[in-house]
């Protein structure tokens, strides 16, 4: 999405208008499919996938390959890379998304008006989605089954270095589409790496309804800035473990440790741990040693490194950090209170616990934390679809509309009023 | 918002940015109030507004004044002037909010996993609000009431021509909330005329959560363009009526006419009539001159200009327009699939009616019209927050995203998830 001079080119406008479009089209038919019918099309992807196993393999070798010359880093090409095992879990997690229950239909709310008119709330799918992604081609086949199954059609962009491994699946999935006599429309891939085409896209909010960047925040700041269609995202998380002055100290380390070095990578790693002024003394020591044991970096403020010496200093900066890393801020603050001021001010409003055996203590930071998850005497690492038990993910929403937090099949529906009347007219 | 050459005013932007920032402050407070004193102060924002009702009309009377010198339309000028019974229904209105359900705080799912974490879906407010409006200054309190209520801190940017109105209405209101020792800035009020001031405003997406512009097409989408906030939305409402070959002919007639006729100017009017063709031929000239008898224009394709002489033609144009005015374009077709599929392609995802007594096509035209809200058997007039039972209404969204049709109080609402634990970590 680089800055390009040439930012004409009717025929790719024309050619993704036309997409857009059909898209829409296909759409309405995916909206009234039946259940049944969905579930066996994902169920005849999965086995489509695991019998086309050596093209995906094939290309996504070239795929590698080329990234290696170009000198992609290590966890890039170990990102894109894929094998029997990988394309396996994509076949299964089709399957899975067959079983999950199926949103579209489902009424919400029905009620009656003095007038007699019927009033329900009802779920259906949110329209066109579009998805920018990078490296991972297993999102490829990911969302188109979760867009699939919640009646929504796709439209796949992927990352350039993956575009030929995401073309294969895309190739085979939608072949299965097509057999299964729906119209083919209902999943599209963008084919050019012509960075032009997102520009472009994000302008067509006439046929596309949603728009879901996933990757980078420089990237999902520019789909922002750009877009005309709503656009759902996730910056980053920047999660916190507060504890309390009645902290249960062996459940508080364990549950930091989890949180900081199970798997640091991800969004819901904490990345800073706040600690009550009145057992600073005694906790921290001992949580420092054990992170230190592990492998962690720590970063204190001023009264932290008064407790334990030798350990580096937090700068204003290491409060908004999402380090991605074994790398813990740590800081020491004088109640409950100063914890959610803290939070509310440097974090990123995704996953934020309490450790603590103070009931009214649990449900002030409950209240008064404003981020999407709020924790009380567990890891920040649960939140994830499958973890709360949605059965899948598409994503993780830092946003305050539509969906916040993770979103599985029902976040990936809207609704409609149904009213049914005997003949009432406005007095 | 017109385009001006200056584009940078240093001073404004920094006051601009310290109201959203303080709005932001104070909507962690207004988060956390209960209900009773949310209607109280909402109670005492009735009475001040009655008990100040001389200085808002002389504000108003000088807005007016101003207006008929600038040559301002007879519309406009009616929008805009405020009497004692105007002022009345703004007191009236708020204590009618007082009244209604308190959506904060609401569970709207709670549910335990296997390994014992309970998680709660629980509604919270959305956090600060900006409403850009245009000329009629019962926006301003209404705007505060349903924010105020739903625990949202507010910001509003209103017409240049109602500012002397809408400053004394918000300078009253902003007293009550002072003397109620809430935060003053849970309400705000943009008091510059200065176009760029809104620009601005859109891109302050650190501290505003929600832009909802209300007035014309123009405005909505300048601002949709510009905005890095999410906005919601409501372009326009180009609603049909399809009468079907088995509808009540006498029923069918009178929704027709109280659709269109009843209050023309508002969005939920009919806009196109759709006709079943093996009932046009008696069905249309009855409806045609109960139509023509009320004083509606009436427009028609080919085969309806067959059937009732003397109309003028329906082009392509007419099945986009959204008339606001006692015209209505009149079509013949096929059957209730190409009811529908007109509905979609030209239609507004507003509301749509279908008048029938079969039951099938009944279920069929709600499931496929890709509407917010889809009728049976009853006018399309009825798509409005009071009418739903919500209460009260904000405004109708055609989005599709977060609120889709009339938003009251829930609407302006999101959710964070609370989740209690026993020291449970991820394995």
């Amino acid at each position: 999405m680089r800055r390009t001079k040439k930012t004409k080119s009717p025929a790719l406008e024309r050619n993704l208008a036309r997409m857009a479009f059909r898209a829409r089209e296909a759409s309405r038919v995916l909206a009234s499919l039946s259940t049944k019918k969905k579930n066996e099309v994902l169920c005849a992807m999965g086995s489509a996938l695991l019998e086309h196993m050596g093209a995906i393999l094939e290309a996504n070798k070239k795929d590698v390959a080329r990234a290696a010359k170009k000198g992609l880093s290590k966890a890039f090409l170990e990102r894109l890379t894929l094998n029997e095992k990988r394309v396996c879990e994509m076949a299964e997690s089709l399957g899975e998304v067959s079983k999950l229950e199926d949103p579209v239909g489902a009424e919400i709310k029905t009620w009656s008006r003095p007038n007699g008119l019927l009033i329900s709330k009802v779920r259906v799918p949110i329209g066109v989605i579009l998805v920018i992604y990078e490296s991972r081609p297993n999102v490829t086949s990911d969302c188109i089954g979760l867009c699939f199954k919640s009646g929504n059609a796709v439209i796949l962009k992927g990352g350039s270095d993956a575009i030929g491994s995401n073309a294969a699946i895309f190739g085979i999935l939608q072949k299965v589409v097509e057999r299964e006599g729906i119209p083919a429309d209902a999943i599209n891939f963008v084919k050019t790496t012509d960075r032009r085409a997102v520009d472009m896209l994000l302008q067509m909010d006439q046929q596309i309804n949603l728009v879901m960047p996933r990757g980078g925040e420089a990237l999902i700041r520019e789909v922002r800035d750009k877009s005309k269609i709503p656009v759902i995202k996730h910056y980053k998380g920047v999660c916190h473990i507060f504890v309390d002055k009645s902290a249960d100290a062996a459940m508080a380390q364990k549950i930091v440790l989890n949180a900081k070095v199970q798997r640091p990578a991800v969004c819901n790693a904490v990345e800073t741990l706040l600690v009550h002024q009145d057992i600073a003394g005694s906790f921290l020591p001992v949580m420092a040693e054990a992170l230190q044991r592990a492998g962690v970096e720590i970063r204190g403020c001023r009264r932290t490194r008064q407790i334990v010496r030798g350990i580096g200093r937090a700068t204003e900066a290491d409060w908004y950090a999402e380090y991605l890393d074994l790398i813990l801020s740590v800081k020491v603050v004088k109640d409950v209170r100063e914890a959610i001021d803290h939070i509310n001010r440097y974090g990123s409003s995704h996953s934020d616990a309490i450790v603590t055996q103070d009931q009214q203590n649990a449900e002030l930071f409950l209240k008064d934390v404003d981020s999407a998850c709020v924790y009380v005497n567990a890891s920040t690492r649960f939140t994830d679809g499958y973890q709360f038990g949605l059965g899948a993910e598409i994503g993780i929403s830092t946003d305050r509309l539509h969906a916040r937090g993770p979103m599985g099949l029902e976040e990936l529906t809207t609704y409609k009023y149904e009213i049914r009347g005997t003949g009432q007219i406005r007095e």
